[in-house]
């Protein structure tokens, strides 16, 4: 049985082993910057990457006091979003007081003495104490591949839905594993918690002579990022324009309670859907306290294969502390109907 | 067109009409019970019925720093929970301070010079400076009625799935219509401003010449009363019992966020699914904060026909600071999938 997870992605160049550079993989790892973090000597941080753990480290780390540069090669931040979305989580970000260098790359560390000096981009020299590396992950199938166990997407061990690899009586499951995106109907990798749980159940039950299958995943990742929360769930712009499927997107504000409840609170949702069938085919919400949970409903939508049509009388529950008369996500819904 | 509503029940006995009691029904009314209260000189209340309208006056006259009593037929409040649930509801009313006697039937009034002094129920007598009828509504068809528009449950309007009755060229919506469950494939009547706000859209698309459908509900309602969320859909085990089916039922305790996150609040979800086949028909959620937002999880897996052995792998959303990596749903999903 491969468990062997993911390893965080290292950048190849001279000096990514010197002092100061950390992968926050590791609760090892965690510990131990935890403790440099009381000791107060480091002043300024630089987070090399915009995703999930780039973000919520600089999060933390501005929390901590530290000055925070965030180093982001895409147009804005969380890629896994359509870009209009992502400025959203941007925009957070500045708030909380978070420098953003957006569209440009990491080229190298200025290290002296084994330790980090500087972050080196296309475009400036950001001095740092610290610098967090939130580049992503891949699988940690080394051992599998050279087993001649037959890997799939980023190197992912290929599995059936029982989570058996290829070869006889040999399982894995977890970060480590190609999945299958149920939308997309294809092979996709995805490095998260929830996914993994789920294999590993269902691989435990076939090892131990069981009978059960893991379908495959529709997408589904939520964050929090400072105040705002941050979901998405299906296939984003890019990748239904990678399929070479015709769309309709639509993104509408709307409040997470009433309007004149106290605490409503701005909430964001895009809904992306075919054209001519109106398939949902993913959706993304940015808002605060628990507005960005509502994607499980999108989620849930995309499992059954809901075309927008189909949707527009989900008996969703109202009253005035938990939405407005039609739930954020039916308005977009509604709108993205008004194209199809 | 009708879309003439719905009107509260009011007993009918000697006095209902007496000054002090209120049906809370109508804007008016509201104005008017806040201008009395402000006045300061109501101590003791009364509500009589345990629903959404009863509950939610129960609070706010609490809030107001009235003693409230609340009579309720049933062997909890909330009827439209199973009772395990109820209970639960039941709880927090009294810990806000809410007087309940439960199995108690109320009878009538006593009244004096044209105002109500106390409201005597089958087991005792509660004097009250003012009563406030929780005892649901019934749709307002009298007109329909005397126009011999033919009416079905509850005497709503009989309407097709475009809103249209049964008389050519008269369109009804709202809260005086019979509905569809499209759960327990029966008509059935509920009065809610979620279904009426569709239900309009779709007379008044197809009123215009267009042509739009209104398929049913799947009986999804939510409450808040005092600190806790309350939430339903689909069948509860009374109805299912009533159609004949053979059903599981599950009830499970888990955490609104991952157990080590701050503000981690209990959630109690209870899943009805179909003995043989595992088909959904149900679930009930209490908890705090959004936690029974999560009922729009199964409100859509109800419309998809999901069964739980299909729903174990729903993709929903995970991070600590919005779910357990099994979101609780899940974890009552896995639970009724065990007893099928």
């Amino acid at each position: 049985m491969f468990a062997t997870g993911a390893v965080p992605i290292r950048p190849d160049v001279p000096g990514a082993d010197a002092h100061g550079i950390y992968g926050a993989d590791t609760l090892k790892i965690a510990i131990e910057l935890n403790k440099i973090l009381d000791r107060k000597e480091c002043k300024r941080a630089v987070i090399v990457g915009g995703g999930y753990i780039g973000l919520e480290m600089a999060e933390a780390l501005t929390l901590r006091g530290l000055s925070v540069c965030l180093i982001e090669q895409a147009a804005e931040v969380m890629n896994t979003l359509d870009s209009d979305m992502g400025a959203l989580v941007s925009e957070a970000l500045e708030e909380a007081g978070v420098k953003l260098y957006r569209q440009e790359s990491f080229k190298n560390f200025d290290v002296r003495d084994n330790r980090v000096r500087a972050v080196i981009t296309d475009r400036r020299e950001i001095p740092s104490d610290i610098v967090i590396l939130g580049l992503g992950v891949r699988p940690n199938t080394c051992l599998a591949k050279q087993a001649g166990i037959p890997l799939g997407v980023k190197d992912g061990v290929k599995v059936n839905d029982r989570m058996q690899t290829r070869v006889e009586n040999i399982w894995a499951a977890g970060d480590c594993v190609e999945s299958f995106h149920l939308v997309s109907k294809r092979p996709f990798y995805v490095a998260l918690g929830t996914v993994a749980n789920k294999q590993g159940r269902v691989a435990g039950i076939n090892i131990g002579g069981g009978d059960a299958t893991f379908p495959g995943v529709v997408g589904t990742a939520i964050s929090k990022i400072c105040e705002v929360g941050v979901s998405r769930t299906g296939l984003q712009a890019k990748e239904i324009e990678q399929l070479g499927l015709d769309y309709v997107s639509t993104v509408i504000k709307s409040k997470t309670r009433a309007g004149y409840y106290p605490s409503a609170e701005d909430i964001t949702v895009k809904i992306l859907a075919e054209k001519s069938s109106g398939r949902l085919l993913g959706g993304q919400i940015v808002g605060k306290d628990d507005a960005a949970k509502r994607i499980d409903i999108l989620a849930t939508a995309l499992h059954a294969g809901f075309a927008v049509q189909e949707m527009i009388h989900l008996d969703l529950s109202y009253a005035p502390p938990f939405s407005p008369v039609w739930d954020p996500v039916l308005i977009a819904v509604r709108q993205a109907m008004k194209k199809i």
